[in-house]
């Protein structure tokens, strides 16, 4: 949890004012650069102190070993991990002899800025060494979003008061000493030394090229940098290298006033097939073009490319500064996870960390394509192109299974399922739904009928084949599907999961209409006409459980009949769950993790009536205890469209705040992209009440009492939107393409310019809302001080509070020692 | 499978007359020798060629890490594998230079006998060397029942033809190789070299104590041999040993007719707490009662031990020789398993293998007591006080799942669980009702007060609270047990498994009478009047769930509205599904491992109709493929009492020979307790219809066609009965004890000398039976043929037929080379 005052709430950039060691970790995920290829953590330029150095490239994975204490039939036996690479934003100091290291010394002062308008990250430092050098170091670091393969920083550091001998060594540095943070079955598995060395040959110049090979999966990894050197007369620069180092070494003498600066461009590449040569060839190649654009060229497409990006994504809030910040943050984050993906995957932390190994889950299609699909497609476009990548593996593993079609998997990295415990990973088929649920909404969305063919054709009817050898139709005609997991990781292996069943219904009719839009390529893939009745017919009989007694929706079939969670009894530090009690008491008893058939309403909303959603939704409230954070967004989602919009603003800030927070403790191992992007459902279909389907788009905007001014734009079939909700007027803009025939609440409107419509008052309904004992979120008040945030009062009980009282604030840390180490 | 003619069915012996080294790890678990505390495989004297050396001390195990590919809370972290400790048994011997190998030279004769009223193991062998060597050899082997630390070989050598130099040499090895046979996870765990050396002092006169330790779990343990040695003038005796080896030498030279003859005694003795010095003493006092007695006292009182116990245990079959053979080798190894267990554990394989790490499961109260109850009470006190021993870690467990009372463990050695995979380990709480049910029966039928106060009444206590945990009243009043496993392996986690509630009501009726019958016992353990009353008010309130469209009771509830499962599809190689198919279709469909629903029909006989359990029974059938080697005898049982006499047979025949025909294929990790003791439960309670409960024994005798005659004696609250069934009449003997009343069929009987009534006919109800294709039991015609078994066609699916036709058979090998060694 971040408690101290860290990130001053800038509107367009999050901004470390002290330097505090002990969320060294959470900074280095929340600083992370990345533009979806190359993941850069925010490690300090010089190295150390770190938490957890990280350097990724999409798909760079090493294979280890699943241990099972009891083996069984179709378990993984091999997972992937991902790896760190080659560091190359390695830049050490010396100064006067004395290495920078913020552990000695005087940090006099401290900051970082992430600017989401200009992609870059800045750090500015003013330091003394314990012999008394004091100089001033400011490094700016981006991962370029135009050069898909480049990264480059930019490092100036000159005395303050006197003259002072200076030495700057970059680096490349493989291998990487990783500590193990500790033994939180999230975090990442370990690979020590992961990489061969096949060749460092520091070239002339200041340049050098390394290249490695990962050890089991046979990757093969190239990184080389380039420098620039502005000094003062008679710096020198050396380069050497061994083993897995390789060194540009400048050194100079700088007068007070004089600068040394240093541009380091660094490239990356990677390959299962391409050789040592060709893979040499290609990062020097794009370090040639890197220095043709020029650090300054380089920012100012990095500038352009952002601004073109929030023209069409920009979410504004006004009141509360804090979440104004944090969406913002959001967008960033999934733009720099989504924006070069490039037909490979979103992992659930993106390029952040190393968290969850690396892997992607159906949180990219369940909460993050979502999002991009309206605000940047073409990475939406992209992460499903990558699904279809591995629809092959998918197919083998359905084969394995038993099963037809293709069984995506709940974790992955190279298309292969790597969860070893099948209860909550191969059960949980709803992440094939969930592909064609984001298939669906791509094409909806875009009208992108080229994707449509080539790539949503096959995913939808590979999986609406899982589903007709999933389920059957019972003694009674209905079409059953049994022993799966849902979403809520609570239960597992139950029958007629609500929101399976209602996903593989949506999966079934989207693959019949898109098998019959497209027959010449469907008949390609084997499907007959007869194939597509029985999807239909499957569809037409789907079993959706309904409980008469109380008249909600079963999350599953005999759901409401267990015996409800002793919440009571369960004491706060008991959460997370499934920390303290075993899956056994979880799955047989009436406790939520994550929203599950809340979801359902979310994603199909047309299934259920008003009343349903307000009685589903005021009963799950009562068991959903929000131990994961793909929750708290869709419960702000329905809690808006149910009415209760004071709840909805709680349940955004915690979505919102995750990781600038640190709620869910392990923001160190990356951001959680999947609650970033329910930031922005939260505004955008929550208090927005955004629903999209069939080339209809709808809003029914409403906004907690607190608020005075969301306004968001998206992009829906070629148009850009903008929409501005106050609590008297909505207004829709029509910025960008021809007239759009849209819905506000129950009316038609064909938007061709700007249409304005009162925000009608929206009352919650007449049912009681509690949630489990302690489980409440805190209701939040608007923040607007900015300089400093408050610090969390422990009796919070992990939810992001309102501000706090000024006792509960710790002072600045620049200018004291930052940290406290043992030796000197 | 063992498919050479094996087993001559003498009807006190198991006899082998050829050696096969194909079948050599499966003859090593049938000779096994055991008296409950020390187990000692049928390994070849001569150690070599080996399939698995053993030698077993019950509750000697080593620990080992479980690991886990995700790890979760209440996963064990450690796992129980039982040590291959010292092999006393090893004699080898060196004719004329040459090693005696039944692998080299020729053997010319070989027989084994397993005597089971002699309770020795007998090998007679005639052996040529590749020299010329031939050599007469006579082994004779016991564990004995009435020295509880002795086990006991007489070894004899003799030239046939010509003098030889005759050398044997008698040792004590620890940590021998032992092979990995294949990666069936039904097998043991491997451990290298488990034993660290404390001792090896070879003392004088041929005798020899070693001490070793365990390494991680300090188990110390002590082996100990002397020996009596007969042989012509000039023979020498030398001791050495160094290492984990201790060697007593005999060197002889031998005329034609001479004989060298070694008595060797072996004493064992382990201890977690007892010092080296305690433990050393106490085996070389063991052997000197030992040599007391002499090796003809050891063998008169193993003679006379069993004599009593077949007296009251017996079984006898007219008509089938082999399974009457078969039947009296399941109660010899029970006995064996049980006679000295000493509140230590029966694993499920006793002491003849590393089969499932040595661990006990609930097969021992569910199958093995129900035996010994009425045939050797005592092992089955002593098995149950081995719980009450475990109980302080059954609480222990409880408390770590957060559940009242105790939860024993799925699979252990030392009372901690060691289920690695725990949807079908701890959630398989049925474990504790079946000891609850195993307390019930033992104390029913010895009316052992003294045992029900001090053991019954805490074990009943304790499994109460648990299922007061466990389970809750629903809205509509009823208790439900949620979540759960029950007896059937093909279905996990699921709600209301008939089997479990109607065990659980049972065990909670139990506790409340034995509670109130001693309360100042109970008031002890904390019972106070409103906890017996809510024990009863949560019997009276069980669920049980009932499907009405069907007219069956469904496994659980609603496991009949699950998919059939594809049997049509399933090949026969693709049994066991458990290997072919994930937990994950298996669970999710209508598809039976074992005997569940119909195991309860047994257990719980009086709480379904006669019309119900023919038409459960018929359900079952459809469904259950006999992947488990507890499924058979069930089966047997309940088609007897439902009417299908033939198929009863079938599978008595199945049960029977589960290990003597290996149906399972791993016979080799060791016997199957279980199925032993279900042949004698598919003859008793099947054929015999014994049912007994509150003291009330009842017999509805019955026989399939094809035998004429079923005798079998119990033994019953102090009385001694003999029943003789044959198509016509049923005689009832009391043998010994006070006047009894009983019940035949519906008649009350008094029986104070002998009764005789008729046995009526019974016929099958009209309703059809069938099994999954392919997985039909083959048709059982008594089998009179003794000399040779017939072999076992390919065609017949794995399961045991009637004699084969001549085609089958293959000839003798005896006289031929045994075996094809690569090098001399």
């Amino acid at each position: 949890m971040i408690r101290h005052p860290a990130f001053a709430c800038d509107p367009w950039q999050v901004c470390e004012k002290t330097l505090s060691l002990d969320v060294l970790a959470q900074t280095e995920s929340i600083f992370a650069l990345s533009n979806g290829h190359i993941g850069l953590r925010g490690n300090l330029d010089e190295g150390e102190p770190h938490a957890l150095p990280g350097t990724y490239l999409n798909s760079v994975y090493e294979l280890r070993p699943l241990p099972y204490a009891e083996a069984g039939y179709g378990y993984p036996e091999s997972g992937q991990t991902v790896v760190n690479v080659t560091n190359g934003k390695l830049i050490r100091l010396l100064v006067d002899d004395e290495p920078f290291d913020v552990r000695y010394g005087t940090l006099h002062e401290h900051e970082r800025v992430l600017d989401m308008r200009a992609g870059t990250l800045t750090r500015r430092v003013r330091w003394c060494s314990p012999a008394g050098g004091h100089v001033r170091i400011t490094s700016t670091r981006l991962v370029s979003f135009t050069h898909r393969a480049v990264a480059a920083i930019k490092y100036e550091v000159e005395p303050v008061d006197r003259p002072l001998r200076v030495v700057v060594q970059s680096e490349l540095v493989a291998n990487e000493t990783v500590p193990r943070i500790d033994a939180d079955p999230r975090a990442g598995a370990l690979i020590p030394t992961p990489l061969v060395l096949e060749e460092n040959i520091p070239a002339a110049e200041g340049a050098a090229v390394m290249v490695h090979r990962t050890r089991v999966s046979g990757l093969r990894v190239a990184a080389a940098m380039r420098h620039e050197v502005d000094g003062p007369q008679g710096t020198r620069i050396e380069a050497d290298g061994e083993g897995d180092v390789s060194r540009v070494t400048v050194a100079t003498r700088l007068l007070a006033g004089q600068r040394l600066r240093l541009i380091k461009y660094i490239g990356y590449g990677w390959s299962a097939v391409r050789s040592r040569p060709a893979l040499h060839d290609q990062v020097v190649a794009a370090l040639a073009a890197a220095k043709l654009t020029g650090w300054d060229g380089l920012c100012a497409e990095q500038r352009e490319f952002l601004d073109e990006f929030w023209a069409g994504a920009d979410v504004e809030l006004e009141d509360d500064e804090e979440v104004q910040q944090a969406v913002r943050f959001g967008l960033f984050h999934l733009l720099q996870a989504g924006a070069r993906v490039e037909q490979r995957l979103i992992p659930g932390k993106g390029l952040t960390g190393s968290g969850y190994d690396g892997h992607a889950f159906w949180d990219t299609e369940g909460f993050v394509l979502p999002v991009l699909t309206y605000t940047y497609p073409r990475a939406a476009a992209d992460a499903l192109a990558w699904r279809l990548s591995i629809l092959p593996k998918a197919r083998a593993r359905a084969a394995q299974l038993g099963l037809e079609g293709a069984a995506f998997p709940w974790r992955t990295i190279n298309g292969e399922e790597c969860s070893g415990y099948w209860p909550a990973g191969t059960a949980a088929f709803h992440v094939n739904a969930d592909i064609a649920d984001a298939v669906i909404r791509y094409v909806d969305a875009t009208e992108d009928v080229g994707f449509e063919r080539d790539v949503g054709l096959p995913l939808l009817v590979a999986t609406a084949r899982l589903w007709c050898s999933l389920g059957f139709f019972g003694p009674d005609g209905r079409f059953r599907i049994d022993g799966v997991t849902g979403p809520d990781e609570y239960s597992a292996i139950r029958d007629n999961n609500v929101f399976t069943n209602l996903m593989a219904r949506r999966n079934l009719l989207a693959a019949a209409a898109a098998a019959e839009r497209y027959p010449a390529d469907a008949e390609r893939l084997g499907v007959a006409p007869e194939e597509i009745a029985g999807w239909r017919k499957a569809a037409g009989a789907m079993y959706i459980p309904y409980d008469e007694r109380l008249g909600v929706h079963p999350q599953h079939e005999g759901f409401t009949q267990h015996e409800v969670w002793d919440f009571a009894s369960t004491r706060p530090e008991q959460y997370p769950l499934m920390l303290h009690f075993p899956y056994f008491e979880l799955y047989r008893k009436q406790v939520v993790k994550q929203a599950d058939l809340v979801l359902a309403m979310h994603l199909c909303s047309d299934c259920f009536t008003p009343e349903q959603k307000a009685r589903n939704f005021a009963y799950y409230e009562a068991l959903t205890v929000r131990d994961s954070s793909l929750s708290a967004c869709t419960q702000a989602v329905l809690a808006a469209e149910v009415g209760f919009l004071e709840l909805a603003y709680a349940y955004l800030g915690e979505a919102a705040l995750m990781d600038l927070r640190d709620l869910q403790n392990n923001t160190r191992d990356g951001v959680h992209m999947a609650s970033l992007a329910g930031a922005w459902l939260a505004l955008v279909a929550g208090f927005g009440g955004m629903r999209a389907d069939n080339g209809v788009i709808r809003f029914a905007p409403r906004l907690p009492a607190l608020l005075r001014r969301l306004a968001f734009r998206l992009r829906y079939r070629g148009r850009l939107l903008a929409v501005e909700v106050t609590p008297e007027r909505t207004v829709y803009r029509l910025l960008d393409g021809p007239p759009l025939t849209m819905v506000h609440y129950d009316e038609e409107i064909t938007l061709s310019d700007e249409a304005t419509r009162p925000t009608p008052e929206v009352r919650p309904p007449d049912i009681e809302i509690r949630q489990p004992p302690g489980r409440e979120p805190l209701p939040r008040v608007p923040f607007r001080g900015c300089a400093a945030l408050p610090g969390r009062s422990p009796a919070a009980g992990g939810r992001p509070g309102p501000a706090a009282g000024p006792g509960d604030r710790k002072g600045p840390e620049a200018g004291g020692r930052a940290g406290d180490p043992e030796t000197a």
